[in-house]
């Protein structure tokens, strides 16, 4: 992977990320998160996956049911969000994917192998954003303290 | 739905919205400008909906043709702005959906039952973004003064 | 296509830019781009199309297999970022597309037909960003010169 900060200003911080073949984003996004200090950010991503491992939130099991592709897929679109879960980065990133027909498959996503490029922008946003786990669903989502 | 402000200088603000079980996003969104006073934002959100009514602007019709799924569904994107027409925000977003086969439906978005949670950004755009009504399909429809 | 500048400071442009019927948005954004010297920036975008050119990269072909689609679909996301490319423009983007079935395709954007409308929001990235042929696939990838 190979990173660029494009925007440093104003206490907002924008970079670019490009993947490798055979890089993993999940992984790679969390530990450049680490490395960044980053502890509330967006993201957006397009380029392509030749497998990925998606999951989609089951309410009957109150879990994820995850399942792997092993196909050359359009990363259609990826979008997320990076908080921290007990001081660590914790990226969440719904993809979108384009098969050999245009048809679409997507969920949450829990692991890919990049195949050629991914390109990722992510706009951090300098408030700190955390998850808790939310005791109804046992999921850790994102813990805001004002309501509104 | 919790909300807070990520971002407040220079005339640019970023909000997050974490919307909560049985919350109808479309409604929240709308009374979240209103309160906050958003003439122009674009967002983008990922979660879950446990139903949602999704349209197709059919141009036989000329007018958008709904339906309704009752079903768990990842929101694998949320694409949206929020502009002004008659002086009220209006909301318009597309949505991406994945089902528990992980193929993906969308749409218009109409109206949603969020489960178990919704994860919203909006960038604010200082510009005033107006809706007007386009003569030739009746839809409302950005309308900017400059042409390029 | 009707555009404005959303946000001009610190070195940060945002624009609007609402296409009308009839318009490419490929043509159209890589014309704007030349126009306004963007360098760099991240897009999206939501609307509606009446026919469509979307790319599979298929890596048995080592190339792209473009298809056409003539029929009203909802743009229902639709990302992207702009480049350089030999000193010129260069756009990449991916869509996903909704049918009148709900059911959606997608794929890497050659050129479409607007209808009946396009909402885009660009936002520049002060640093330039480059494209550079992968000699492998044989594709232009984003090339940035740091490594993280």
């Amino acid at each position: 992977m190979k990173t660029t900060k494009l925007y440093d200003e104003a206490g907002l911080r924008t970079f670019a990320l490009v993947m490798d073949k055979g890089d993993d984003p999940f992984a790679e996004i969390v530990d450049f998160a680490r490395r960044e200090d980053l502890t509330g950010a967006a993201l957006t991503a397009i380029g392509g996956f030749r497998s990925v491992t998606i999951g989609y939130f089951d309410p009957d099991l109150g879990d994820y049911r995850d399942n792997r592709f092993d196909e050359q897929l359009e990363v259609l679109s990826m979008i997320g969000d990076i908080a921290t879960k007990d001081g660590e980065p914790a990226l969440h990133a719904h993809v979108v994917l384009g098969r050999k027909t245009y048809a679409t498959i997507g969920g949450h996503l829990r692991s890919a192998d990049v195949f050629p490029t991914l390109e990722v922008v992510v706009n951090e946003t300098p408030a700190h954003l955390r998850k808790r786990v939310d005791p109804k669903t046992g999921l850790a989502l994102l813990a805001l303290d004002r309501t509104s």
